[in-house]
């Protein structure tokens, strides 16, 4: 049987300084010879789960089935905490059960968790990623069972995020590099809400299609390439604009309520 | 027949803490399995279209025949700029209608521009790059006609920069890690001009053939690894030291005239 | 005869917002089509040759045999200074010689050097890691042979740094993104030594086996994943907690005696 050439991405609260994310390609390689290793951030600020979940979600969407990925977040290394093989759309992800998963768990119905039991003969205390998760990450890419080294469990641990039920609910979840503001609001809870428009401090952003609607340096918000409601300026940012943080909460004003 | 593996180049100022270069690459993993994913870089300033466009250039002079390159700044997404395929040296590029090709296109003869009509029946409006470029890279790099995805143009937008024609045009266009500044003075423009001097300031810098030519700590001009003229200080950053910017203009004095 | 697909990784202070790296991808990509280009780092200091060191022994431990290794940082560049080939743990490394070889060769018996005497008809002044050293890098990888392409040497330059062979040498020799401090104290020396414990000025900071064993917040010593002393604070930063720097020298406390 010719397989197509397995994927793995990862992603990382490692940097790009160090040999961390290099030395966990070498097991990756050895155990998936000639995988198409695919990084997807090794910025996520150290320790910052939350930051993590949300980029491993919009992977998760990005990839085609048979992709597995490699997720690294580990404050809890060298404790007992347990580690996850996570089936989602037909992927694959291996990371710590630490809430990592949280924001691909919510979004995507069917998915399955399983801990996984399988240690090396010898591990560093410091650095499973390299010396457990990559070793089982390889293997699964390389086809080999990977039932035997873990149990089906009820569900991970999951952060205290979800995707807002009704606009009360609504949060910046993430910020990136040009200071556009992801919120916790999808698509589908934007639907027939015409005229619906964003409340931050004095200002009010209305809800457009695409950033060619308004003029250079205007606010706008919009249903952003990840699917969710995003804040953004165009050609600048909204995050230095209006001082945004991820848990800042949103409000929404309607045509015909000017408070809610 | 056996292709030899294709070769997919990416220039963007996406950053590396987000999951949109892992986004596209998905996409160009799914056209052209087993493509060679190559990171030009993702730190382009944002919206930064000459500098991408200067990095672009130096890309297509090192890669062979047959490479694409997806290269995506973009602040004009969601609006009605053209998207190009530009054929170069044999190789492909694909990118917006916004400049960005603006000095490979300057210093390669025999380029050629096509409009890219093709749209997927879905898009994002904020992420092109992901959803129109990538999907259309992917299948050049698998070897697809592409000519039925496009009209052939006159020409691209380009921006307004070109390799110096003569001294008096000289500019800093670029300026690397190491605080070396480079300008648009193409080497040829240097040859028998035995005794050139840059002046900075009250500084007057020699041409030189390489670094070790000086001691360390000495500022140095010398013809650097793209072929243009290069201001730096051996072991130590001609940015830093004399405060250039991109867009400084440089001014030489030769041993016969001490201005110009 | 199938051969594996070769690997070569990239070590280098360019930073990643030039096309330094993907210039040297071209040329390694040309001569061996086809291999799997890991990057460890491109964020050593500009010309920090200690530091880039201390990375490429750790991913020397990592790699399997076969692997080669592109190492660039090269503040000699255009200067008389060799080129070496190196060949340890049946991996090759190509890199100047200017003590960047230090940390692995004083780790790794058996290492051998050999002088790089081949050079291309036409090469910058300024990058030979792209002109001279990938196109090396490329052929070994591609399993040419490399032999006739340099000759043996004695030995390389080596920087004044080496595995602490007594307590009373120890140093610290890199700090990563954590803040977590690496000594060149080897896991070997510790053996035996119970109730060890580190002084950084007033602190007492005892060994333990792994991070958990300390609460939140908790300073802890233990041997890292790189078989070294490691200072670490759990879930924080030791680098920034005691303001440690590489170079520094570590104190130990036995229990009984409470100074050295």
């Amino acid at each position: 049987m010719t397989r197509a050439r397995s994927i793995i991405t990862l992603t990382t609260d490692f940097g790009s300084d160090d040999s961390y994310v290099a030395e966990m390609k070498a097991v990756l390689l050895r155990e998936a010879p000639g995988a198409s290793l695919v990084d997807v951030t090794h910025g996520v600020r150290p320790q910052d789960i939350l930051g993590g979940s949300v980029v491993l979600q919009r992977v998760l969407r990005a990839f085609s089935p048979g992709t597995v990925h490699l997720a690294v977040v580990d404050p809890g290394v060298g404790t007992g905490r347990r580690l996850l093989i996570v089936r989602i759309l037909r992927q694959t992800v291996i990371c710590p059960d630490n809430g990592l998963i949280t924001w691909a768990w919510r979004n995507h119905a069917g998915a399955k968790a399983f801990d996984l039991l399988w240690r090396p003969e010898r591990a560093s205390n410091t650095f499973h990623g390299r010396d457990v998760m990559a070793p089982v990450a390889g293997r699964i890419a390389a086809g080999k069972d990977w039932k035997k080294l873990c149990n089906a469990i009820d569900g991970p641990i999951l952060l205290d995020i979800a995707p807002a039920a009704s606009p009360g609910a609504a949060r910046i979840i993430h910020i990136d590099r040009f200071g556009n503001a992801t919120t916790n609001v999808p698509a589908g809870l934007l639907e027939g809400r015409g005229g619906l428009t964003i409340r931050l401090g004095r200002n009010r952003i209305a809800l457009r299609r695409t950033y060619g609607e308004v003029a250079v340096g205007t606010p706008v918000a919009l249903v952003g390439s990840g699917e969710f409601l995003e804040i953004a300026v165009r050609n600048g940012s909204a995050a230095r604009r209006f001082g945004l943080h991820v848990g800042d909460r949103i409000k929404f004003v309607t045509k015909s309520t000017s408070h809610r």
